[in-house]
């Protein structure tokens, strides 16, 4: 809760009893990397007293043998991509010490357009971690897929000024801006001076220098060290990401320097529950880096004070006094595991998750695919040159593989000795029923087949499988539950998990979504399937900003050029 | 010029040549650390390529042999203390790499309240150089002085949202941001969010932990490095001062480690055209800084990105694609003199400055004082014991002295034996006649007097001297004149220079201030005064927000119980 002015230097001066004081911990002060022994005394949602003795609080909170460090700031993620609804990813990475999310909802969006926006606007209202909202650049990502919805730069400005909005979200149609797209244009001179988010994986040279001097700020995408140092050298503010598929951080731990750091930050863009459980979130960064032989410093910077100002987020970042109260009380350095969370002055705790003021999802039913049949996953073609999307496990980059595939009686079928399984991509938005079908290498899968809404960005029917009646009945599967995932073998159902908020996200707690997240991953490995994280990979098999070889409801996509292969 | 997004995205990819590309030098990267070679090519305004081969440009502009770096920025200046108009300042610190300077105008607003103000804010648009405005925060600076305006929160916050405003500008009356005058909270809470300077010498421990949570983001007060880190490591971005009277680089350049580099910054407050002539600007402050030990990068990072950075002027800083194209070509990093500057994408040269649509000064005819004898400059008083300013060479904190100075005919007259001299500060604003005199020690003057109108912040004229009828003739010279600088001996003007526009800033070039200014200091020397800057030292000793002792219009002030003497 703000307080007034006067009684912020009122509680500064200690004049009177600050409204809460963390006794008897070490701040770690991301400025001089110095770990000081000090209270830190808190007026509503502000900091007022650090580094000084004589503090008392009307409430305080023991802290002794612990250290303080600032609220970790998750600079671009999707929540959808947790699988629940924004209060349960408030519930479940809070605790953590995540005081801040800065979000893109374009997975809603691409299947709600505007009412998704809004619905995280409200939702960041009301929960206990202070999450922004980027605007959803690019809805649809491509003209090469069929989205529920499409956002121009008419619809987005209204929007530009809102108080918990920071600018444009990730600007993935990269293509689109180095060749001036007109749609692409007017949404960069809309937000112009604004902050632009980036997206430009494998983007170098003069074309990356275009695509910069657009006005976009930051990014996430690169996933070698050379990659993210050609951009930081360039301007940009660089995103490590680890997410669930997309894991970048070894890769670029070797970056986070002391010189670095005030241009770095940390990200996780896609997450899942069952990761943030078994690994953790920003908390399993921090503690990974460090290990990996980054200094505590730099890394600690990178996940607070260095992504407060690559966002422009003045009031946050730092323990001082005037920011904003977003404390983690962690064991050590080292472990990074947060005892206590003080988030805007608020204990994380049951207690203030409880007292949210929750408000229903939107975007139910929103699976409206028409009913396959085995049939429909022929995949027909008179020569035998076939292109195959080759997974990189752990990369959401693929392969373009090109295989001999026989049609026998017209029809090129699964090759399973070849680990050649058929992928299929369904349109589900109620738009035109589009359907591709193609071949897909490296989940092992023997038998049955899995299939899912969760299908970046588009949200359509993603399947995979090695047998064509078991990947009609998983996809028909997920329109009776409002989408999710299913795992079917033999004409069973294995496992599934109901998604019925835009097919996306679960109404479920958090630890339900993530123990029905076990059996799934079970299920799918009784398939044969030897990914990780098979339906996240899945997921990103039809995203066609990703290079090499993708596959959407159009059809398979040759990213390099940018176009469906005839 | 700003250019269409279109067209920097053509010429950053090199599609067409860019307007202006600088060739064959070596880039400083101020992220990496790293001296590269590379021509830099610029479209309008901003920066479109650097780092890669193959850009050609309409105009190029041999740079070999040179070294570029981000244009300078001076987060913290009066451009009065130049005594030159806005459009003279602009041509003398140009040329020195100097792109962007945050001013506050608070000498002419002390004068002219916000017609001083808008002044600078039109100036401001017609300038090579980019100048930014902080608005006045404390006009007057104390309720112990007479100025000729007074500006509220309410006469402000109508300029918040002038493209050209910052935020509030130092925020000087630090006893009433703790003690909570409500004048004070009502400016800071009309800014409560947006950038609020600071100015808070010596403050420490939990009033600083108050006046910081207040909302006060920079400082550039402190005069040790002890100061400094403790305004560091609460959170406070450090503006280190290096003015002809504030000299605080060598006690604060030990700061300057790359650790500490993205939070400091470098400013010159208060900076005459002699010291510029003969030393410098901020080129001055960075090579000296190298000299002192610092590293290249962290004194570079401070003039320039870091200051940005403080100032939330993302445009800037770096020389990247979609940065604004402020640029330094300079011999060396130790030397740091700009042989070519580019600010905003245009050459900084004779023609740039000609082709500036000037406006009139503003504040003519502003020193309204009654004239005065030589009988007014007696100093009435029974007790022999007498406060006396104790002047600090190069520092414009003083001494709080007492002396025994029996009074004669019931005056305590001069005691040159003891260089105790008499000080006088008589309101010239026409607002109450008020008149005060007192003792300083330090200037070594020997005979006559010496009289400026230039006099923090309030602006009076302030007297000093040895010889009453001498004293008299320099204060009403003065009103002759429109305010300036005076000498006078035996009953004669040695020297003097006019500052007609508000008793502060000249009509002439710089170069005729520079060289009128060198006689000035020769008279003053023929007085005996032993101060490199008599004139400038001399307007400091009104200002009654610098500790220790000082004198208004309204007496002696101690400055530690913020009270006039009675």
């Amino acid at each position: 809760m703000r307080a007034e002015l006067a009684t912020i230097i009122e509680q500064g001066r200690g004049e009177a009893p600050a409204d809460l004081v963390l006794k008897g911990g070490r701040v770690f002060d991301l400025v001089t990397g110095e770990l000081v022994e000090s209270d830190v005394a808190i007026c509503g949602d502000t900091i007022v007293g650090v580094f000084e003795p004589g503090y008392e609080g009307r409430r305080e909170i023991d802290c002794s043998g612990r250290v303080l460090v600032p609220g970790f700031i998750d600079t671009h993620l999707h929540i959808e991509s947790s699988a629940v609804t924004p209060f349960e990813f408030d519930r479940c990475v809070g605790p953590r010490g995540i005081t801040t999310a800065i979000c893109d909802p374009h997975e809603i969006a691409n299947v709600a357009g505007l009412t998704g926006i809004r619905y995280f606007l409200d939702a960041s209202a009301r929960t206990v971690m202070d999450i922004r909202v980027q605007l959803s650049s690019c809805v649809p990502s491509t003209h090469m897929e069929t989205a529920g919805a499409r956002l121009e730069a008419e619809d987005l400005a209204p929007l530009m000024d809102h108080p918990r909005v920071i600018g444009l979200a990730e600007f993935m149609n990269f293509p689109g801006v180095i060749h001036r797209d007109p749609g692409v244009m007017a949404k960069l001179e809309a937000f112009r001076g604004r902050h632009v988010d980036g997206h430009c994986p494998l983007l170098t040279g003069r074309d990356l220098n275009a695509y910069i001097a657009a006005g976009i700020r930051t990014e996430h995408e690169a996933t070698t060290a050379g990659e993210a140092l050609e951009k930081l050298r360039k301007g940009m503010r660089v995103l490590i990401r680890e997410g669930s598929v997309s894991k970048d951080l070894h890769a670029l731990a070797p970056l986070l320097t002391e010189r670095h750091s005030p241009y770095l930050c940390l990200c996780t863009d896609d997450r899942n529950p069952l990761d943030i459980a078994e690994h953790g979130h920003l908390d399993y960064m921090i503690r990974t880096a460090i290990e990996l032989g980054a200094p505590a410093l730099a890394v600690y910077r990178a996940a607070s004070l260095s992504a407060a100002e690559a966002f422009g987020l003045k009031d946050r970042g730092l323990i001082a006094p005037g920011k904003r109260a977003d404390i983690a009380v962690i064991d050590t350095l080292e472990g990074c595991h947060a005892e206590t969370v003080i988030c805007g002055g608020v204990v994380v705790d049951d207690a203030a998750f409880a007292a949210r003021e929750l408000i229903a999802p939107v975007a139910r039913h929103s699976v409206k695919a028409r009913r396959v049949s085995a049939s429909d996953f022929r995949t027909a073609g008179n020569r035998a040159e076939t292109p195959v999307i080759g997974i990189l496990p752990g990369k959401i980059i693929t392969e373009h593989l090109t295989e001999e595939i026989a049609p026998v009686d017209g029809d090129k079928r699964p090759d399973l000795d070849r680990d050649l399984v058929k992928i299929a991509v369904i349109e589900r938005h109620g738009k035109n029923g589009n359907m591709a079908t193609g071949f897909v290498r490296g989940f092992g899968l023997k038998a049955g087949a899995i299939a899912s809404t969760v299908c970046h960005d588009h949200h359509n029917i993603a399947v995979v499988g090695a047998d064509y009646a078991d990947m009609a009945l998983a996809a028909n599967r997920l329109g009776e539950i409002e989408g999710g995932f299913v795992v079917v073998r033999d004409g069973e159902v294995l496992a599934e998990v109901a998604l019925p908020v835009a097919g996306l996200m679960s109404l479920e707690p958090f630890e339900v979504v993530r123990d029905a997240l076990v059996e799934l991953r079970a299920a799918a490995a009784s398939l044969g399937v030897v990914l990780e994280e098979p339906f996240l990979q899945l997921a990103f098999l039809a995203l066609p900003v990703i290079p090499h070889l993708k596959i959407t409801d159009h059809g398979m996509v040759d990213v390099d050029r940018f176009e469906v292969m005839s």
